[in-house]
């Protein structure tokens, strides 16, 4: 598969979840390691001209208003290119793209022209009671209605969309021979591909097939304390300790009582993760995926005794274990190659519980929060404390909910 | 994800190259660890009624016929059952399923009555020149018209097409509404799937993004003799020994003479890996999914010194570290899950060589050559040999072209 830069271009009426689909790539698309960044043509059209809370601006009559419309179409497009120019990869051009004769602009500058890789992402949705939703959750915090009555913005709204209905053409393979396209439908429902042709596209198809735009929450926690944590040893596959027992307990008290509906608990395949989940009244997968952070050699250590046999410089806070592979044991790299998958899978299930380790769950929660790679290394996964993570507008909230039980902080030293 | 009993139901044309895609598919999901059995309801026809080289046969005014055909169906469909009611997981009902009616009868039946999930993948060719190769190259070799004329097997061929072509209807959810499928055009040129709801079907949607049907070779090779080989040590990241280098020099040869058009060779992320593609020139792309089986602790161990510090009932050949996870090293499980990835590449790719280690070839040689799982230990991957894979008909070919450099045996003990 080619890996060449590459412009993904939106295309969609407003509220058909455009921004959403470019946030959730962008955040996706950073995480599994390529320079990605987003150009949302409101941004620009705010920039340039002000909030704007009347529909009529959108208007194809409005001769003024297109006339600036361009002018941010291309300050935009000069962006992208100086991204891709430069140290980025991915390019996620925001905009509605709604008309054919817009897109063989851009193809026939981005893609003819400058040699970037154009591939169009179109959302269609024909249920209205989703869009309708979607105008009062998200639309509703659109800056261009900010201070305005809700009421007024939201048929405003859809007057707006009125005017790009107007113009809108769909994709189309025949009439439009040089596109290359996924199209969603009623957000995932069906799903259509024409002609992806590198790794980051396939990964994007990859990705939108198995996220959905049901609500739910994300639970995330450690094991309570192993027998080594208190032994201060390193690794291994270890029972949990007393203390890590009652942890199990309270927990398990707190998820049961709070009766999620279809809960899934997912855990990796060490026995004080089993054991975490073992009184919780739901459905669990174990996933090796979600093992600790494999020391090999070193994981039969004492990190007391031996004082730390790790290299000098990977003891440091930034950028420890990284990418520095300095055994035949694993990276945070290597976690999040192995973690792929199960971001696919927490992406496609409701309500769930993962069950896992300090390192992993670094991993997992600088996905959702969109973290860069080399803040990892950072996140605090205090043991003891469930992570409660729910989608507010496009980002993901986190609430940490901590269970009063004394610990050893293994922060630094565990996998 | 759930993970029900499934069914796949081809639907299609003749020779839209069904046989082909259940084929692929079934090898696929036997080797990611589902049981799976493929129905061709052609040989159902042909145990019923013997072979049939005259395409009245397929006519819908052949009465008679129809009756046989829709006996075949019957017979077809209660082995389904009994394979499902069983061990079996997936089953595969390769037809034409080209009528409304038809489809609405496997749905009322298998799915309502018995609770399978049923889900339809349909092939749709409208590039002539496709199906006429189809119709040559494969169904030449159709039992139908064994010791037929070619061109009068072609010509009869097309004609049991427009019978079928009569009576097409294209799966559409709007008048079918209980369908859930996967459409492929041109042989992959376009997807479109609706409502895929289990991990098997997302499994196969991800398969078939993969795969093409350009013709292609895969050649596939240990790295030559390492150091370690040489001391007969176990594992670590070690060099090429001076007949290692060897055997180095007479790959790339053969291979940078052989002149394959645009190869891609892949390498594991060890140095004798890399250094036996060195001289090759070709683009390398180096896999931390291509390493060798990861035995950790026993990756220090020399085999001679210690005399095998394994349990004993894993030095048996068959069942060898197949399943049994006896130290936080890796079993032939482990190593088929991070190989899914490669091999999707694998199948994604043009021309290919893989330079690998001896467990990981075995995997991916199980794949291409359809061995069971509990058969991979027993796959013989010998040193200084280069295997060929090509596709003939449905299957893949193994040709080994052996290069006579003295080496070590070390089948047994190396990952």
């Amino acid at each position: 598969m080619k890996n060449r830069k590459v412009i993904l271009a939106m295309v969609g009426l407003p509220a058909r979840g455009k921004t959403y689909i470019a946030k959730n790539l962008s955040r996706y698309l950073k995480w599994i390691g390529f320079k990605t960044r987003i150009f949302n043509l409101g941004d620009y059209r705010r920039k340039l001209s002000g909030t704007c809370s009347n529909h009529t601006f959108f208007s194809i009559d409005n001769e003024h208003a297109v006339a600036i419309r361009e002018k941010c179409c291309s300050e935009a497009m000069i962006d992208v290119c100086k991204w891709l120019g430069g140290d980025g990869e991915v390019a996620i051009f925001d905009a509605t793209n709604t008309t054919r004769q817009r897109r063989a602009f851009l193809n026939s500058t981005l893609a003819e022209k400058m040699g970037y890789s154009l591939f169009f992402i179109e959302s269609i949705c024909d249920e209205q009671t989703i869009v309708e939703s979607t105008v009062r959750e998200i639309k509703s915090k659109n800056p261009d209605y900010r201070g305005k009555n809700k009421e007024e913005a939201y048929t405003d709204f859809m007057k707006r969309i009125d005017h790009y209905q107007q113009r809108y053409e769909t994709l189309n393979e025949k009439q439009e021979s040089y596109v290359r396209y996924l199209k969603t439908f009623n957000a995932g429902e069906k799903v259509v591909f024409y002609k992806p042709n590198n790794l980051i596209e396939n990964k994007i198809i990859n990705y939108l097939r198995s996220s959905h735009i049901r609500s739910r929450t994300i639970y995330l926690t450690r094991t309570g304390e192993s027998e080594l944590n208190f032994t201060r040893e390193l690794g291994r596959n270890t029972r949990l300790s007393a203390r890590g027992r009652e942890y199990a307990q309270v927990l398990s008290k707190f998820i049961n009582e709070s009766d999620i509906s279809d809960l899934k608990v997912l855990t990796s395949s060490a026995t004080r993760s089993i054991q975490a989940a073992a009184l919780i009244q739901a459905p669990k997968q174990q996933l090796k995926a979600l093992n600790k952070m494999n020391w090999c050699e070193f994981d039969e250590a004492t990190y007391v005794e031996t004082k730390f046999p790790f290299p000098q410089d990977l003891t440091t806070k930034t950028g420890y274990r990284y990418q520095h592979d300095f055994t035949n044991g694993e990276t945070y790299d290597d976690i999040i190659k192995r973690l792929e998958a199960v971001i696919l899978q927490i992406e496609h299930e409701g309500n769930i519980l993962v069950i896992s380790h300090q390192k992993v769950l670094q991993c997992i929660l600088a996905y959702f929060l969109d973290y860069s790679r080399n803040e990892i290394p950072n996140i605090q996964v205090p043991q003891n404390t469930l992570f409660k993570l729910t989608l507010s507008g496009y980002d993901y909230n986190l609430e940490h909910i901590p269970f009063d039980i004394p610990t050893i902080d293994t922060h630094e030293v565990e996998g």
